[in-house]
């Protein structure tokens, strides 16, 4: 055996041994009482508070290492945690506690005519592998979300933020064991070698879905490699069209906050479709807007001639997701186009229309395909905190098991209950 | 090229325009008013009983021919269809059109502090593909409750049922067009090539989900090679396990209705686990009625001292479904030892305890980790139909997107569709 096929098998049975390991923690977990899973989230937020040096430090070096290899400053702050990034993170788990637990929870009940009684009953999923780039405080927020719904999860961060990560997995695990829940229900992949996630992919007699939260070629490379489900979403691609009927100052504000507001995230806008009826007026106003908050436009021939310092728009461009200061536009002949349009290029994460007719409106949302579509309102609205769910772990554009947002509701399954008092079938 | 490279080739080309067509065919039916899909339910049952000799002339050939080639007898009657089996199949596809339509349902509103109207509406899943084996009403059930639900499915049936699918599904094909539906909703892959099915798998741009039905074979090969989610149950291991404080009478009839009355189906116990305390008692009456039944019991060493004339049962027994007048028995010390044998030997369908004891119910039902747990009643009630459900196009054994009997709402997704005036992102 060469060292390198050595190697390979030491990690794979250190990533079996892992799987195994939660697995035999998720059975402790499915049971587990609700006040015992809020304990152990108020223990974490105090121990994020008082322990929170050891992370500081920790960070800092990831931070120093990212300074030095010349990762974009943008990437660093998303990196960096302080005191009061901390502290809010505390937050957000003492949030997490405060949810209603949807585990034992009788989703329904019904009495059949013979007298059997059913109910449907949220039970776990089982053990989740989150697979996640940079931002450290999402360690935080998947752990959290997954134990509250009953599930072990198996986490793997960015390399990045490696130490980070390290330390929190440290705070997490010793307060799972103080609170009496097991160590292994929360599990950091160490190792740097990343053929850790393809065999980890594999093992889908131990792990019950997977979850990839980062760049596209992340998820593609998730969803690909996966014998499990996979919870995803490839980009996010998302529209505002502005149909003929639409108040314009209405619509400048939601183009304007559905693009700007904070362009590096999914449901950032990223095409803008115009009515041509309204296009004349429209457009120069809302280029301005636009212009004044430094996006560059990249616009349809159409587009173009009402706004003539604008690029011109490729067909790639009307299938990218920026996540970035750009925009493109295309105006469009009507209702119809603006949907056919953006059921062809856009990725079915989150649509809006900006109108004052109802009937463009039932047409726009039962007929995009998407996993939100929003009337008169920003697409920065698709999220599991504005739509009322609580925290999510990420956004789901396909169409089996969740869709959309996905909080403690979509981490979980059900399973029949049933009492009778001696039913038989004839 | 050789001729069977252009016959795979070609093969392969006409799976791909058939899927096409479904997935045209499933964007119209997505937004199609219950009332037309209900109007085709009703022109098809009307049909089956009009038209009811074509079905029959193609299914009395097919049934010859499954007697020439030596098919059990079970398996014949199975594929036989007479007039009073076609009727009461037209009885089926009315039912579902009595059903409420889960599409465009509003499943959850309600309204955020900001002023935001947020609804979770029914959608269908899209294409479905529905693989199962020789009985010829599953084609009538498995269109209707796709079409109901809103999705598009293309059917492949058993090679020994391929003349009364196809006479099935020209009936069908004939209603949609006539009630205004896209013909291409409902198709019938007719290649007697089983690569066809394997090209498919591979078809996850057009084909939203698998479903397979039939035995574990058939199920293992769709679940390893399918690129789209899979809906299933790879077997049904019940288990009856009478608790020491259970009513014996009762257990009793529990255990010869989940055993006897339907053996071959999925829902048939197949192992009965009986408390030491009370297995003295209980397994010399439950081994006469059995035996009354030509039931043949192979049991562990404790059982075979209590009824001399049992089989040994091996390790392989306590794992199998036999699907058949067979049962093996085990004596287990109390619940956990119970609850511990289901979680290791059984396959998550349906597994029923009885017990007048509300801590050992509790405990059972809560950790046994199966689609339906039944406290008191046959295993023979994890059904859709059973469940209140309405009919049910297969059960799932997973814990992702549907578990246990899968209806009309399991064969669908949701969207977000958010009302506002004018809101933006602070």
């Amino acid at each position: 055996m060469t060292s390198a096929t050595m190697a390979a098998n030491d990690l794979g049975a250190e990533c079996l041994d892992l799987s195994r390991r939660a697995r035999a923690a998720a059975g402790e977990l499915a049971i587990a009482p609700t006040a015992i899973k809020d304990k152990w989230l108020a223990m974490a937020a105090d121990a994020l508070v008082s322990h929170g040096d050891e992370i500081l430090s920790a960070n800092a070096l990831d931070v120093a290492d990212a300074e030095k290899s010349g990762l974009s400053s943008a990437k660093i702050d998303r990196l960096r945690l302080t005191s009061s990034r901390l502290a809010s993170a505390a937050e957000g788990l003492r949030a997490i506690a405060a949810l209603p637990d949807p585990i034992g929870q009788f989703r329904e009940s019904r009495v059949r005519p013979n007298g059997l009684v059913i109910h449907k009953v949220g039970v776990p999923l089982g053990v989740i592998f989150f697979i996640y780039e940079s931002r450290p405080n999402v360690t935080l927020d998947a752990a959290a979300l997954c134990i509250k719904s009953g599930n072990a999860v198996i986490l793997r961060g960015g390399r990045e933020a490696a130490r980070s990560n390290r330390a929190i997995h440290r705070l997490l695990a010793d307060s799972l064991s103080r609170s009496g829940l097991p160590a292994d229900a929360v599990q950091l992949v160490t190792s740097a070698d990343r053929s850790a996630v393809g065999h980890l992919l594999q093992m889908r007699e131990y792990i019950d879905l997977a979850i990839p939260r980062g760049g596209e070629d992340l998820i593609r490379r998730v969803a690909d490699e996966a014998r499990m489900p996979v919870l995803k979403h490839y980009k996010g691609n998302c529209h505002v069209y502005v149909e003929k009927s639409a108040d314009l100052e209405r619509a400048e504000t939601i183009v304007v906050n559905a693009k700007c507001q904070r362009p590096g995230v999914c449901n950032a806008a990223e095409s803008l479709l115009v009515d041509s009826a309204v296009a004349g007026d429209f457009l120069p106003r809302v280029a301005t807007a636009l212009r004044s908050r430094e996006v560059e436009i990249r616009g349809c021939p159409v587009t173009q001639a009402i706004i003539p310092e604008c690029i011109a728009a490729t067909e790639e461009d009307f299938a990218e997701e920026y996540l970035d200061l750009i925009l493109s536009v295309k105006v469009v002949k009507d209702v119809h186009e603006a949907i056919a349009h953006i059921n062809r290029y856009g990725s079915g994460h989150t649509d809006a229309i900006v109108t004052n007719d109802i009937s463009a409106a039932r047409l726009f949302t039962t007929t995009v395909d998407s996993s939100a579509v929003l009337v008169n309102a920003s697409t920065r609205f698709n999220d599991g905190s504005e739509l009322g769910l609580g925290a999510e772990i990420g956004i789901s554009t396909d169409k089996f098991h969740a869709r959309g947002p996905c909080g403690l509701l979509e981490l979980t399954s059900y399973k029949y209950v049933i009492y009778g008092d001696g039913q038989i079938r004839g």
